[in-house]
C-alpha cells in the first residue's frame, strides 16, 4: 500500500478503507456483513415473495443473410444460436456480454476503477489487472454470493428527482424518516431516483454527491444499488463520479449499476415495509471487472 | 399443441405436463411454486448463512502476442480485457459465454431440448426457436428469479455412487428417510452423486433413471439441480438422458446442470438439516436456451 | 455419392458437377483453372494497377459506459479494443465476424448450401458439417488462394438493371459482344447489375436466372462475383436462388457475395479492357462455411 | 507532429519517416510503391503459378455439451456454427479472430505499436486509437490491397539460422548476391530464417537487428514479411524488437507477422528465381490494429 497516497487522500478528507481489512483485502465493505447483519437480513424473508432488481436484457442476434436487420438497438448481450445437428436435437447458444454496459444491471468489481494508478486497497493497477484478466479486486470476491438486509430509500416516491439534483445525506435521512427505516452497518443500500441510467441529452441527471457517499461510509453500507448513482454530466467538477471514483476504489463499496427499482418500490409501498432480504449472486466467474447480476429482494 | 403426439407419449406412459398449464405456458413446474411453497422456503432462512451451488469459472483470456500460451483449458467463459484509455482510468472487459458448457453451472431453458420436433409444451421447434433467439420456452421465464425451499438428497454421503449406477425412486426415498426430510410439491430437488459432470473415459457415470424422473413428477419437484444428472454414456438405451429428454421437454422441469454441491452437503451435515431457502437468479437475459447461474442455499 | 439424387437432378435437367472430379472433390469449378487458364490470367497483369472488389467494412465497436451509443448500424464485424498495459505499449484488438453478412464481401464455401440434405458433391450435410466446423466443402479449399483471369460483364453500363429483371444468357452474351471479350473455361465471371446487396422494400431486385447459371456451366466459369446475384424476393418460384441453390451445391461454383464492382467498372471503361488478373485470397482459415475476402483485379 | 520527439529520435540516429509524406500520412512505406514499382511487380507474373505465404489456421470450435474437449490448442480463430433452421437449409458460422495471434499470418497496422506515447507519423496514441477502434494508422490504409514486386531472401537455404543470431545488413546482402537478386525501392522484402514464430523455451530465436532495419530503410523496402522478425527474448536490450519498435512506428513499414515461407522458398529454388508479384489483400475492414491476411506470390 502506498502510504503517501493514502495520506494525500486522507488530507483531502476522502472516506477510505485502504488498510482497514488488510492490504490483501478483496471484499471491501462486504466485510461489514457480519453474522448479525446476515441474520437481520434473513429475518426479513417471511412470505418468500421476490422482486427482481435487474433490467430485462433482450440480446441482439448475430445473424446472417439478406434478411438481417440493417439497424438495431445495441444490447449488452449478443446472442449466437448454435448449430447442434440437422434436424436439431437441441437448441444452444453462445453469448457475448459487455460487462459494463449501461443498460445491463451489473455488479462492479473493486478493481473496476483506478485512482492515481491504483485499485482498492492500494494495489498498482498493472499488478492487479492484466491483459489476461484481473488478479486482484475481481469478481472472484463475489463467488459465494451476497445475502444481507436491503433497505430501499425511495427518493422518487413523489416523482423523479429534479434534473441535476445532487443527493445529500439530508435527502437520504429524510427518506429513512419518512419510510420509518434505518440503514444499519452491513445493510445494502438501494436507492431510487426515478431516472434511467442512459443520459438524456439536455437534461442533466441527478446523482449522489460526495456528502451522500460520506454518509454511506459513516453508516456502513455494504453495497450500493440504484437506478442511477453517479450523474453524467458531473454535478461537482471538484469531485466527479463520487461512487465510481471514491466509494468503489477508496471505500471498497461494491456498486450495482443500472438496477431496476420501480417494481421494488411498488411492492415496498404495497407492503408498507422497505426492508427485505437481498441476494446478489452473479455467475461465479473469477477475474472479471464486472458481471451482470439479477439481485432479488425477498420479502 | 399436437394432441396426437401427446397421446403417443401418454401411450408410452411418459410423465408429461403438456397442456396442464395451457398451451402458452413457459414456466413448467415452476408453476408448482405456490405462495405456500414460497413461505415454506422463506421459513428456512434463519441465520442468513449462504452456500453457493455454482462451480467457479476461471475465464480463458483472449490475448495476443508471442507470450500467449500455446495450450489451455477450454473454459465456459472467454474474457477480453478492453482498452479504455492510456493510462487506464478504469478496467473493463467483455466475455464470450458458452451457455451449455459442461463445466459451467447453468440453468437450461425449457426450449433447450427438442422432442419429436417440438419443445415444451408442444410447440414446433422452428416456431419456438429462431436464428435470432428463442421466442418461446427461453430464459425469459426466469427473469424474476426463483425462490423456493430446496431439499438436498445426498446420495454420496457414504462415498460417490458406483460407476454406472441408475438412481431410482428407491434411492431418493432412502435418502429422504435417512436425512429426515421430505420433498413436497414446489420444492427444488438438489441431488449429490459425488461425481464430476465431465465424463471419465472408461468409467461410466451414474445418473438418474426414468423411474427417478417419474418420482420427481409424482412428488412435484419444481426444479432439479445436481452435480450430475443424465449419465454419459446412457444407462438405458431405451430411454437415454431422461432428465434432458423427458423431464425438461415433457414435464417442463428446469434443470441446473453441473451444480457444485459438495460445500452444500458439508454445511447440511454440519447443521443437521437438509432444507434451505434456494434462490436461483441468473442474469435477466431473455431469449437464451440456457444461462449461467449461481444458485444460493440460504440457511 | 447418392446416385439416385443425381439422377433426380439430372432428370430435372439441372446443371451438376457431382462426380465429375470424384466423390471427394472440394474444389468444384476451381478445377477448371488449368495451367493454361492461369497463364492467360497472368498475361493480363501489365502495369500492376489494382482495384479492390470488396466493400469497405466499418466495425461496430463493442464498448461500455454511459457514452456508448444507443443505436448503431449492424456491421459484419464487431471490434473489441484490447487492454495491453497502462500506459499502452501497443494497441490490439479482437473481432467477431459474421461470415455471411450481406454487407460483407465474402466467399461462400461449397458446403454453405444444402440440397436435399446434401452438399457438393453429394455428401450428407451432417457428415460434412459438424457443430465443430465443416469437414468437407469448407474454406480449406481456398487455402492456397485463387488467381485466374477475370472478366467483367457490366450489365449496368447504361444504368442499373430494371427492378425484378431476370438476367439471362442473352444478357451476358450481349455484354460480351458489346465489350469485345469472351468468358473462357477457367475464367472468373464478375457481373455488375448496379444494385446493392441489401433488399430495398417495394423494389424487387434483379438477379441471375437459371438460364444464366446454365450458361456459366456451359462456358466453364470457375468463380462468380457480383454486386448482386440471387434476387430477393425470388424471381422464379420454381427455381429460387439459382446461384445458391444450383450453382454452388450442384456445380460446385464458388460465389463471392456482395462484391463491390463500381470502381472496377470505372477502371475497365477508362482502360477500354474488361479482362484482368483476379486474385482471391481470403485468410487461410480452414473449416469455415464462408469467409470475408478482398478480391483484387490487377491490370 | 511533435518536433522535439523527432529530433530526439534523430539524435539517436534511428531511421524515421515521420513527416516525410505529411503529418496525416497513413500509408508509410507503401508510398514507395510507385507506378514503376508496380509495373516491375506485374512483370514477374508470367505463368500465374501462385504460392500462399499464410499459415493454415484451424479454428477452435466453441461448442457445448458433455462431449466438448477438455483441452485444446488455442487457435487465432474461434468458430461458432450457427443455427439456420431445422433441418438446415444452409450452414453458416461466426468467428472470433485474435488479430495479433502469433500463429496467425497477419498484417500489422501502422498504429499497432506506440513509441513515446505516439504512433506513426507522430500522432498521440489516445487521439489515434480509441476504445471504439483506430482512427488513424489503422487497416483502412490497406483497403485497396497491395501489389508490388516481392523478393525472397532465404537466409535458411542451408538450414535454420543459429539460435540467437542477429541478422545484419551483411546477411541480407549476402543472400541477394547468392540468389542473384536485388531489393529495389518499393519492393516487398520476404525473409526466411527457418524458425517458427512461437518461442521455443531455452532456444533464443534469431531475429532482425537494428542494422538490418536500417538497411531496409536505405533500400526502400515497402513491406516486411518473414517467418520470424523480432526475436523473443530480445537480442539487443538497447534496441528491443527493432521491427515493431522502430520500423513500424518510425519508418511506417507495414509488417506481416508469422508468414509461411517454406513453400515459397521451395518454389523459388525450383524455378531458380526469387522475385515474384506479391499481392497482400486482407479483408477490407477499417479501424483495426491488425488483420489476418493470405499474401500470394504469383510467378
Amino acid at each position: 500500500m502506498d502510504t503517501q497516497l493514502t495520506e494525500t487522500d486522507a488530507s483531502q478528507g476522502l472516506p477510505s478503507n485502504w488498510g482497514r481489512w488488510g492490504e490483501d483485502d478483496e471484499r471491501g465493505t462486504l466485510n461489514l456483513i457480519t453474522g448479525e447483519a446476515r441474520t437481520r437480513g434473513a429475518a426479513e424473508a417471511r412470505t418468500g415473495r421476490t422482486v427482481s432488481l435487474a433490467l430485462p436484457i433482450r440480446p441482439t442476434p448475430v445473424i446472417s443473410g439478406p434478411f438481417a436487420p440493417s439497424t438495431q438497438d445495441a444490447s449488452p448481450v449478443q446472442q449466437m444460436m448454435i448449430y447442434v445437428g440437422s434436424p436439431a436435437p437441441a437448441t444452444a447458444d453462445v453469448m457475448l456480454v459487455t460487462n459494463h454496459h449501461p443498460r445491463s444491471t451489473h455488479l462492479d468489481a473493486l478493481g473496476h476503477t483506478v485512482r492515481d494508478g491504483r485499485v482498492y486497497p492500494g494495489r498498482p493497477v498493472d499488478e492487479a489487472v492484466t491483459p489476461a484478466g484481473a488478479r486482484h479486486g475481481s469478481t472472484a470476491a463475489y463467488a459465494a454470493g451476497i445475502a444481507t438486509r436491503g433497505i430501499l430509500l425511495d427518493l422518487a416516491a413523489d416523482g423523479p428527482l429534479p434534473s441535476g439534483h445532487a443527493v445529500t445525506s439530508r435527502d437520504l435521512e429524510a427518506a429513512e424518516e419518512h419510510q420509518g427505516v434505518r440503514l444499519e452497518s452491513g445493510d445494502a443500500l438501494v436507492v431510487r431516483c426515478g431516472w434511467p441510467m442512459t443520459p438524456i441529452p439536455g437534461r442533466p441527471m441527478p446523482g449522489m454527491s460526495l456528502d451522500a457517499v460520506r454518509w454511506m461510509h459513516r453508516r456502513g453500507a455494504a453495497l450500493y444499488a440504484g437506478d442511477i448513482g453517479d450523474a453524467h454530466p458531473d454535478l461537482d467538477p471538484a469531485c466527479p463520479s463520487p461512487l465510481h471514483r471514491v466509494a468503489l476504489p477508496l471505500m471498497g463499496l461494491p456498486l450495482i449499476d443500472a438496477a431496476e427499482v420501480d417494481d421494488l418500490a411498488a411492492v415496498c409501498a404495497e407492503l408498507g415495509r422497505y426492508a427485505f432480504l437481498l441476494t446478489v449472486a452473479p455467475p461465479r466467474i473469477h477475474g472479471l471487472t464486472g458481471v451482470p447480476v439479477n439481485p432479488l429482494a425477498i420479502f
